[in-house]
């Protein structure tokens, strides 16, 4: 299995996530971290439905609504160059388990213009925790989630699964 | 009783609705018109947790969720004068009962710069549909939001309530 | 040439785009459009360096700043179906040349859900007038974006190019 | 001078601001973050056009382009507790200057529900660094940003104005 298909993704920078003064706004780039996980969940075979609520009327059938929320409690950024509008981006992405309810992720923007080499752009991080969500009581996570942790500490060379 | 604190509302554009262009982002126009949409019923006097859905831990003791859910089905803005970062907006709403089971809302934004004349800068239109969550089936308005309509049209000197 | 790479295009509901109704929040579906213009121009060969503005520091090299700014004077949505988290959808565009001067796209989203028809969940349309920046005075569109339009209007088998 | 008009503000929690979980949808704090930190500025005094760039064409008469960027270099922020449509929210602002180029601002949101006690939400963050457009190398603070600073400064019982 490759790794580069759910831990290495891409995005174009497109002309409403810019700002006045020409470059992306900067908010925008924790919406894309957000996004760049549900997408590695997804190419990793994790459904959206089994982790995300949705409006009950939608939800497959015979699927139950997850039993398991995963909060951002913390979230950053650092900014290292500008990107503008048609800006190609490679994403890459590193899960890491913090502990039996908690887990973040790390993401890396490198720029790929055309002529230029590769260039980090930016840095984001979230950092998840799992809770009832009826309770708002920490719980474990969810195993699909388990799952896509233990294969990115593989992939990454790190952590062994257990 | 004024018609000016809930039909009348006022807005500065920010730096993130603008884009590369300098100017505000179109459809960040629509999301201004849901906001005031929102900051009128609150105005008038209806509680969010009567109308909008919300996290169940987080519902106000004794308050039922809304048995009805109000989905736009239509929105459209059309753009007369460039925003840019700063500019103060003068926003009048004018909410109209289409049937008994839906409504639109019109929004007309003045832009009103220190030393120069209002002028209209954009309108926005959204129409939303009383729907029972569950079924999707059509349903009534909800009682808060008739008494809204009638207020809005008694105060446009329009249709009488009934 | 296949119109498929220009024309039809596709994207997953995220979770940001979601509200707490559960459901799609109706003002991300025109985000949603301007980014389906962008990478329709971007795939049938227009470098948005040629058409959207950008801070001058990060122009590419040789290229000079587009004479001619396409802001939307123009915009509206409608939706049939709701759209949950993860949702598949397929965009269709219908670029339209109005006037020398101005342009539509026409947007089509069908939602493709595994194990289900795909059935139409709601259709955009942003109406763009050539302008140059400076004087706000209208103008002929950009050659590259008549072309774009050209070919939509060859691959839809309408008005055949000039 | 009463330090709250420009260094406490107020928003409501609205629905668009919401994801399928019922809840705040995280990045959307880091969005209301810089709009805290325009809005101090306005409210301190200083007009959007001197700090923020603009479409050239909508300047105000006799004013020129701010001759500085200041770019957000790092951002982070913490979550507390789920913040619901609806929800007012008081957000204290700490503005600190870091060197003759660069300062950061600290935001407190606390929410502020009728009938409970003020609680802590979120804590946010944003590092600003002051940048010549045109080379992107760093320079001094613009003046009106620099009087703020000192004013936070000195409304903080902090550090004193040089």
């Amino acid at each position: 299995m490759h790794s580069d298909n759910w831990l290495l993704l891409h995005r174009t920078v497109r002309f409403g996530d810019t700002d006045a003064a020409g470059v992306m706004h900067f908010h925008q780039l924790l919406r894309w971290c957000h996004e760049a996980y549900e997408e590695s969940l997804e190419a990793f075979g994790v459904a959206p439905a089994c982790v995300f609520p949705m409006a009950a009327a939608d939800r497959p059938a015979g699927l139950e609504a997850p039993a398991v929320a995963l909060p951002i409690v913390h979230c950053s950024a650092d900014f290292r160059r500008p990107l503008v509008c048609g800006d190609p981006l490679v994403i890459e992405l590193e899960p890491v388990r913090l502990d039996p309810g908690s887990f973040e992720v790390r993401y890396r923007f490198q720029r790929v213009r055309t002529g230029e080499e590769p260039v980090d752009a930016a840095l984001g991080l979230t950092r998840h925790l799992a809770i009832e969500p009826a309770s708002r009581l920490r719980c474990s996570l969810p195993d699909p989630v388990q799952r896509w942790l233990e294969a990115a500490a593989v992939a990454s060379g790190g952590i062994r699964p257990v």
